[in-house]
């Protein structure tokens, strides 16, 4: 891994993170958004591949009265791949419990 | 229309375009994000349709050299009707040349 | 209250809230937040008054290891008045327990 | 400079960037936007400096007929340094005119 891949790989993970963060979701549109996340990452410079997922069990704790929520960091997972001049860097966002903190960290 | 049918349809269209101006978006992804984006305010309350389109035109001419740009208020439309009550609102937001303002208004 | 101030009232509202949800927040930093949010709502047309508070209980409570956190919708408080043609509208958003919601509401 | 200090460089742009774009801006509270994001910036992990900068000219010929605009890739400057481990990563963000980008590179 180069110096060069591991900052495009957090440029990434931060991104994805403070764009949607916020996001009405619900059992139903789920899927939808986690698709739609993954397709703005893969636009981004040097993603060789890109995965979101939407920890249901979290999301439907997190249902208002309303039968939706907004995103939360807790509920959050992503992993992204990206290639630099040859070099890999992988990367994961993940809700840490201990730390109270959505965590990113490199592979 | 009632002043609180009003008040959602403001709600769901500023909702719209501060959740997501930022998103990177090419003409691949476009559809995608559209679809997610409309979801995302049928969840909202009251909200009895949604439209939502990114100008293809205006996204092509401010594609970056990587091949995608950020999606900005000048490619942005939306169209949200609300009920509340038995009393609808219908609103839009499209870019205004001359106000070179994303102007939001009932219609 | 007519239906545009309504409308008006309810457009800044959501704007302030999928702006800066996710925004790093802290006991340092959340009153020059409180008023970087509020210079924004008062910007927009039409707003004569913008109030922001986020709740230092709450952000206590959520801080993770490293001190901060995200700014969650259970947090932030804000009320906003907005006059059009000489109509007033006000409206307030605050966390509700029971919906388990981010109420927004005329008063 | 290690991978990890490059990680978390990235990281602190790109959050920047996905938090703040869109966000109502003027040159009356652009000097306040700044002083907020940078307050934002050094609460996250490893920062040890943080420089946000809002082009005031490009500011300037935004503004819609409102006196105000939303904040924009274009007029965004930023430059963080981290250090994890007693490794430093120094990195920028800027606008650049050939790419149509804003782009973030290690410095």
């Amino acid at each position: 891994m180069s110096e060069k891949a591991a900052f495009e790989a957090g440029i990434k993970l931060a991104a994805l993170f403070h764009q949607f963060i916020g996001a009405p979701v619900s059992p139903e549109n789920a899927e939808l958004l986690e698709r739609a996340m993954e397709s703005c990452m893969r636009l981004q410079p040097y993603v060789v591949e890109a995965e979101v997922r939407i920890n249901r069990k979290k999301l439907e704790k997190a249902l208002s009265s309303y039968g939706y929520t907004s995103l939360t960091p807790e509920m959050l997972y992503a992993k992204v791949s990206v290639e630099v001049e040859g070099e890999r860097a992988v990367a994961v966002m993940e809700w840490d419990e201990e730390k109270n903190y959505p965590l990113m960290r490199l592979l």
